[in-house]
């Protein structure tokens, strides 16, 4: 999973069935703060600005359910990253 | 999914039998603008020069159909973007 | 899929019994020219110089067969490619 | 797989239920030193520094189990690296 | 698939189950001499300094077994490469 920052929301009426009723977040790894921000389907509820732990492939069917076509969902939101034994991400 | 502008279409004669009657869209992400192109199913009905969401992998086969040899499939269309709070897109 | 151009053929003797009897294309990214070459397994009868365009992961095998161990396949041959209303690619 | 160096871990309270109870593992490729890190199901109990190979893809998830949403998983934990008839690493 | 070439071997005593018995290739692609190692499963009995395809993702299992949790696998030994009419490898 990558960790991700959730950046804001994708609005869409014309789409897939499929996707209906699911929330679209605009999320932005982290770990590449100057790449792509790409949109993820929401299953634990995040919010703008949590950092949370976002799946790609299929895994993101496991979590959203397999008749939904996405290729990226946020499965985890983070309270604490520790590296090093340091924690250099905690959720105030 | 990606966020991505429809560029154009390709055709083509000569191709695998899946593919027969199918939209080709020629799109490429708006987060990476400098970005390749690339080539994916619409299911949706996307024009050019609109935004759209893209799925990759399996899950274009999900919105396309599993007989579809796809690895990339339009499966929305974007109304409007919302980034830290401000709409940055809307499809006017 | 990605639009891509046939650069030539790979030979193997010793292969996975799945690749017996198939074409496997040298092909390279049209929209990446600078990129990387790859193999893939060719479906459709494409020659050197053609663009084509190539499905990656299950869809090569949606492609090729379910039993063939590869992540890409030549899936259709372009004839045309359009962008912004204009013909940038035509197959004499 | 990729050869990773484990860094750290993620804690995370709201989570999809396939993640309960599983470790997630910071881990970064070593061949891309410069790279980002990501976060793995751990599998086989790796610690802090040690260097461990990472499955992508669905293979996280024949090591992880089916209904777990993830998209890596450490699967070995590496005690020697040869490169060219050397040892190039090997774990003390 | 991707021509890579043979650069070691990875030892690991502690794996994921599925992983037993098998030949960790430690391998980078030939088409990216700068890019990354990684490591691949090998189902053809290649050897340090061969020329070898590699297939990514679920294909890795199709050439390896379904229950094996590796992302990659080594599936056929390259003889010859041919670009534009000239063979630009041959195995000697």
């Amino acid at each position: 999973m990558q960790l991700a920052e959730v950046l804001g929301q994708v609005v869409s009426t014309v789409k897939e069935p499929g996707l209906e009723g699911l929330t679209l977040l605009l999320v932005r790894d982290t770990e590449e703060p100057s790449g792509p921000g790409y949109v993820a389907v929401d299953v634990v509820g995040a919010g703008v600005g949590e950092i949370v732990l976002v799946a790609t492939g299929g895994a993101a069917r496991v979590a959203a359910g397999a008749a939904i076509p996405t290729d990226r969902a946020v499965v985890a939101i983070a309270d604490t990253v520790i590296r090093s034994g340091a924690v250099t991400y905690s959720k105030s």
